[in-house]
């Protein structure tokens, strides 16, 4: 028996516009909305899907103020001619990346590199998406954000103040490999559903993942207080730049972010960051071998998963491969249970609900 | 008994300089080259002294052709206004480290952020050092570069192919914390240094930093053949970050960069990649409470470090509170057996030696 059945592209888009326009909306960022998560679920980032979406949209979006339907994007004036700064104004996250990594390309096909940073954001779901896009299209793409809650505790403390702040980059490595790397991860050492599926299925955690609520470590996941950095020290400092950016651009005290329990005349929004690198403006050109730019880089990946490392993976690469899956099927992958949440969605919307019986598998 | 004695910044200089001039470095590589070793033993990164400069030169560098004295950069052409593409034909890493994060400054105080990517490139030895400098001067810098030799495991791999490839960011918090933070790090878990330590001492390493020679994990440091990247895949990614920057810009296969075993037309340097932001470029200007950036960038720090958290310190804290230290003392610490190593330098170049009855103790 197959574990998924297909839902063609269209369909899973014609109900996720209509699920994002009935919340208020516009067309255009309800397609945006449509567009990540189908991205989203074609390569396989199930944590990411529409569902997810439009439930974390529920909790913290248009549902509570935390995301404002149809809010227009400000663009801040900049003496700085490769940078922009915006005012998001809480617009659905989604519209608001695929515009800024947008623009950056713009920036860094002008001036080798550009930025956007973006104040007053709400979640932009999978910053893996956007760096996707802008390697495929042959750029060196980088994006962080803050997350809504803080639920990581810093390197030698016991408190959860810091989000689990992601990292994302793309490259545009598709004619060196196939496919666009992409490393794309939270800095928490998992997330927070990870330690839910672990207590429902009665699992132990990894060690370093999480403390208790004195702050001490544990991998007992009933125990579980907060979320601990990947990495020690390190991922501590990954997860700390994102406040920083964050800081600098705006951004909310990670602990009131996203939290209905506000103090009064503080923010509790996010900020992104965005930034391309037009891969032309950092080619030495003085290649080996008379090998070109992207014959050097396969050059150099080849040389890394050679000497016995064939069975290392490339960051993205099970991504491409879920992605070939999806292509192949003509649509998207979802278990049965997913379909049947999608087909609550329809039922509430008074759209059709999808046959499991007429579906393929896949 | 104190652990240290103090040599006077000036006569640490003085014979760092020299130690480089009689090497056939010019008197500006010399300057900078004792510049770089004199802060790295200011802040305490006795790893990166100036012992171990001189050795590494020793080894990789003048003594083998793997950097050449007095070499001039040429700065590539380029159509990107806000980027640079150096060729630093093997100059003194440091030298051409300095120059590029000052070139980096003055793009990012023209275009908001600005980069300099660097072929053919020898061993810069402490990124931190850079970025610090632009921090303290207001700046966020960040570098990487690929390291000289492959010592590091691909995640799910078994035979070393990826260096130790650091990461280095400073950031503009003097006003805000009284000290730059400073993030900078290699991606594997420990240095090979640490294992020969481990090793002397009779004492076993953590989970997760090694393999042996069949590539299964090891914390023997007898049985030790190469390095893992730390926090797993995660790390993995931030390992091969300065890999693909290398490909990009023109680096040779890692695994034999640094190697007298070349192959024929192939190249065995390494490169550099610099960025620098102006923090106005990024400024939302919408802080809360009528902060202004500083003061947010404050806020959003004391959140994090507060709630309990008082314990947990900032990247860079360490470092400042030992340059506090070495300023107080009105110059540098070294051990005993430092100043001996100083003084075999000292007396190979005809120069007076350091007594240590005379010195005094911090």
């Amino acid at each position: 028996m197959s574990e998924f059945l297909v839902i063609p592209r269209d369909a899973h888009d014609t109900l996720v516009i209509r699920a994002y326009e009935s919340r208020g909306y516009s067309h255009d960022e309800a397609v945006e909305g449509a567009k990540l998560a189908g991205e989203a679920s074609r390569h396989g980032i199930r944590t990411h899907n529409a569902l997810k979406a439009l439930h974390l949209d529920h909790l913290f979006g248009s549902e509570v103020g935390g995301c404002v339907p149809g809010a227009e994007i400000e663009v801040k004036p900049s003496r700085f001619a490769a940078s922009e700064i915006w005012n998001s104004n809480k617009k659905l996250g989604q519209s608001v990346a695929y515009r800024a990594i947008n623009r950056a390309i713009e920036l860094a096909d002008q001036f080798g590199i550009g930025q956007v940073a973006i104040d007053n954001c709400f979640h932009y779901l999978w910053g893996g998406g956007y760096v996707m896009e802008a390697a495929e299209r042959g750029y060196f793409a980088y994006t962080n954000c803050t997350s809504t809650l803080a639920e990581v505790v810093p390197f030698g403390g016991k408190f959860p103040t810091l989000g689990t702040n992601p990292h994302s980059w793309g490259i545009p490595t598709t004619e060196a490999v196939g496919y666009p790397i992409v490393i794309d991860w939270a800095t928490s050492t998992v997330a927070m559903g990870r330690v839910q599926v672990m207590k429902r299925e009665g699992k132990q955690l990894p060690p370093g993942a999480a403390v208790d609520k004195d702050g001490n470590p544990t991998t007992d996941p009933n125990a579980v207080a907060a979320l601990l950095p990947f990495g020690a020290h390190k991922g501590y400092g990954m997860a700390l730049i994102n406040e920083i950016f964050g800081g600098l651009i705006g951004g909310s005290l990670p602990t009131i972010r996203g939290r209905q329990t506000s103090i009064p005349g503080e923010k509790s929004t996010s900020a992104f960051y965005f930034q391309v690198i037009h891969p032309d403006a950092i080619s030495g050109s003085g290649f080996a071998q008379g090998r070109d730019q992207k014959g050097n880089l396969k050059a150099v990946l080849d040389d890394i998963l050679g000497h016995g490392n064939e069975k290392a993976m490339l960051p993205g690469q099970l991504e491409a491969e879920f992605r070939k899956r999806s292509d192949a099927a003509n649509g998207l992958l979802f278990t049965e249970a997913e379909i049947a949440e999608f087909n609550e969605l329809s039922s509430s919307l008074g759209l059709p609900i999808w046959d499991t019986a007429t579906l393929a598998p896949a």
